[in-house]
């Protein structure tokens, strides 16, 4: 029996979670390099330059409507529809006099300066057209650049692309964007007592569950997940595994082994292989954090307990990978809503995350806030975040973020 | 030339953006049929059946601190360690009147009934350990099945899943989930003026936008896209391309030729080979929208217009293909928010759906909502949703929907 509680040269700074978070901000480089994709790749990816469009939009004058094109002080009864241009064509001038049968987007003719509905028109049996409505100058015209004029900038560098966007660039002729790579992630974790699920269980042994929430939720973000599988109690392999980790990802995440006194070879390796700062986060759930460096890669420690780690991604290591990312990341914005619920034993020094769901516009708590087990996670869409000390009465306007 | 307002068999109905949204549900029938997946193949997948506990969580007592075990009876000065029990050792019993060093997570030794923390403990040089807290009975000890209890149902079917939700299943032992099939989308594209970014555009030609927007955004959904490209303005290739997709997929949709009086060969296409209802729903932007069967898969027709079909799916496809991927779709929830803008000409007939963007609190407006380019939907992060007439005053709080 080694001794209890064998110090280590580490110590654990307390950071309240604007300090924590703020801090690891500071920290997170965006990537810098960048690669061209096909439209069809670039959903969810992080625009590496900001896009201009090279052209018009629209190109041409054209229709924004099915209807007649004409010019305004040709008007009269009974005009010759002299030709008809669909979307596509090419329109030949307009005769003096005459309309073009003309349909939405179509090119406007030279010569006519509006068009009008076709539910303002009647076509008599040979090929001519009278008006029940007075056309004005450039009515139901869309105008060439009208949308985007040739040179205009689009899409602002750092934007995670969206359908929309990717339509955007397309509309503008791009088949292309410069984005961002990928963040690569890699993951491992420790503990002699892990087993894998589907495995049966042994006396004293609890299935790694850490690994298939933080890999999806990685997954999540965008980044690419380098899983690293599992490691036993023990520093060499540990070290081992690390140094792997360090050359082939941007970040290293490992759960467990970052508590004060807690039985982990983690914390030794990452001070043998590079350098470690320790926190207490005045969060709940969480607490224990650990941020390093190793080599050029980030690793981040984050609590072994399930709720922990998963609150302490959701708030903290979250934003850290969206500016890793190359994402702009605002403030935690939150949103606020009336409490279905009474919370009359507050931590009085940590900020606490308790997992709601919105219902009809209240926010109702999960009943086991203390669990070690993700139910409370899998069933809440939101975290409310309360200050240290406060207390909840129903009806009291909580401050609720979103998980997403 | 042909006759200009050439009628076919099929007539409009006109619908108010419920009863369209409605309509559509009713005839949104969930896939029927599911497979497993491994755990870490399963994120976002639709839960086929809902998951019920086979084990208790914690599977045993077991501490919820590291710190000393004893029992509380048995307390005294300067107690002797006699076992060391690390997270994942099976405990021998507890001597009578000694202490056993435990962590996190580890079983508690039979005959322990509590656990003091090593922040109130004392290790003297021979290995014994003095207490500066007094315990009581169950102090520190997670109960067996307390978070979750064996047979207890844990997940609903007909939930998307998680990233909490798989590691739920994981701390429960489970490999794989249950979950339903993707739904196979398949769309195509028609037109003849229609050119691919990345390619010369001639005079009348413009860039088919509609397919860069459409499949990403269904990918995003969860679908399975099955991209069959683009079909010139000629019938019988368009009903073959239908055959063939209706042969491949749950649901075919196609961007264009919807309208009254467009010139295009969708329409009669789906008529010759199933059936079509054609729509005009009071919705801006949007209003044409057609729904049919071919084969055993649903047709959804969207305007050509990219602003309007985007819209159109976002309002009224989305929750159709969400219900239909088995998916529950509560009612459209729209929060509360002041306006920054001002609209004082609203469709008196028409529900609107205004592009905005949450800026601090507030609805900014894009600039130019009856754009046919996309840029409105690339910059705003969700819909201001009007009822017909409604006009809009800065201040006004109007029903928000985010998009996601």
């Amino acid at each position: 029996m080694g001794p209890a509680h064998r110090k280590t040269g580490l110590e654990y700074r307390m950071l309240s979670y604007q300090q924590a978070r703020d801090w690891l901000l500071e920290r997170a480089k965006p990537l810098n390099t960048h690669q061209e994709l096909p439209l069809m790749q670039a959903l969810g990816r992080v625009l590496a330059q900001p896009v201009a469009a090279g052209v018009d939009v629209p190109p041409h004058d054209n229709s924004a409507m099915d209807g007649y094109a004409l010019r305004c002080a040709d008007l009269a009864p009974a005009m010759a529809v002299t030709q008809r241009v669909p979307a596509g064509s090419v329109p030949a001038p307009l005769e003096p006099g005459t309309a073009a049968r003309i349909f939405t987007g179509a090119p406007i003719p030279p010569g006519a300066d509006a068009v009008i509905m076709q539910e303002q028109a009647d076509l008599d049996g040979e090929g001519r057209v009278t008006f029940s409505a007075e056309p004005s100058p450039g009515q139901n015209i869309r105008r060439r650049g009208e949308d985007i004029a040739a040179g205009q900038r689009i899409l602002e560098a750092g934007r995670k692309l969206s359908a929309a966007d990717l339509g955007l660039a397309a509309s503008i002729g791009l088949a292309r964007l410069p984005v961002l790579p990928r963040l690569r992630v890699a993951a491992f974790f420790t503990g002699d007592e892990l087993v894998e699920p589907g495995q049966p269980l042994a006396e004293g042994q609890i299935y790694n569950s850490n690994r298939y929430w933080l890999l999806p939720a990685l997954q999540q973000l965008g980044c690419e997940v380098i899983d690293l599988g599992h490691v036993g109690d023990a520093l060499e392999p540990t070290r081992q595994l690390l140094r792997d980790a360090a050359m082939v990802a941007d970040v290293v995440i490992t759960c467990g082994g970052v508590s004060v006194g807690e039985e982990d070879h983690v914390k030794a390796a990452v001070e043998a292989e590079g350098e470690l700062t320790l926190w207490k986060v005045a969060i709940k759930p969480g607490k224990p954090l650990a941020y390093g460096k190793v080599g050029s890669a980030d690793f981040i420690g984050l609590p072994g307990n399930p709720v922990s780690g998963y609150v302490t991604l959701q708030t903290l290591i979250k934003p850290f990978l969206q500016k890793r990312m190359g994402l702009e990341v605002p403030p935690p914005e939150a949103q606020r809503l009336p409490a279905a619920f009474a919370w009359d034993k507050p931590d009085t020094r940590r900020s606490e995350f308790l997992r709601v769901r919105k219902l009809a516009g209240q926010l109702q708590l999960y009943p086991q806030q203390g669990s070690g087990v993700l139910m409370s996670c899998a069933w809440a869409d939101g975290l409310v975040w309360l200050q240290p000390g406060q207390q909840v009465k129903p009806g009291d306007e909580l401050a609720y973020l979103e998980l997403t």
